[in-house]
């Protein structure tokens, strides 16, 4: 399998990463592979973002995940920093490896050295083995995930 | 009722809002509105991230609603910047006056002028109130919303 490195995503890994968000059913739909221009205007975006944490899972030179981390100061819960995971993909090839379980335990990890005291996410409602995953790993299904597309 | 103002938050507002944090079934258990030290700090860690807004509403010089929008740029959905709302209270004064309505609206209208496409926050499943008063803003309920203490 090879060494498995994450690290900090650049320009170059924008056609791998975006080839990951489409790859997927609910992706499919909604990102266009064939531009990339608004994705590298949107690493940009990240990178210019000392909070954003947008990273890569490299085994043995290939792409093989991506996720977006990101670290959130706020006042509830006695003045706690949480950290939110968001755009988790694993490549078609590797699911079922383990790979989703050291990426996501990578991730808590990152967010306790950010001085994170939670770590949240959301899943769309239809990914039930995304839910058995995530509570696999010790995260509570607490609460209800809203979207306005404005 | 006198005119509703919106505007960001600041250290002289930490009483008031880490009352109404606290005035809250959830946020009863979770708050320690005797020690004002740790909230202090993370108002400093909220005003130093461009990306955070922390806002108060007022209304005759008193304090009657806060909430958290974060923007976060990001790669999924082409590109989208997202906000997301945390944190929000009504004074219990205020509930049922419509300025839930009136907050919420605002911070639909704040995230497209930050350039967000996408507005989304989790609600904890027992606030059933909360979830059709979301539902009548036009959010879907289409996620499952994780936490996990760290």
């Amino acid at each position: 399998m090879g060494d498995l490195d994450i690290r900090t995503a650049v320009a170059e890994d924008i056609p791998a990463i975006v080839g990951m968000l489409a790859d997927d059913p609910l992706g499919a739909q909604r990102e266009a592979p064939d531009d990339l221009a608004p994705y590298l205007g949107a690493l940009e975006r990240i990178s210019a973002d000392p909070n954003q944490h947008l990273v890569v899972a490299v085994r043995g030179g290939r792409l093989v995940g991506t996720l977006q981390l990101t670290v959130i100061p706020g006042l509830s819960r006695r003045g706690a920093t949480r950290s939110i995971i968001e755009g988790v993909r694993i490549h078609a090839d590797e699911r079922g490896s383990g790979l989703g379980t050291l990426f996501i335990e990578w991730a808590i990890d990152e967010s306790r050295r950010q001085g994170c005291q939670l770590v949240q996410l959301t899943s769309d409602a239809s990914r039930i083995d995304a839910h058995r995953f995530y509570e696999r790993l010790g995260f509570t299904a607490s609460h209800v995930g809203f979207k306005l597309e404005i």
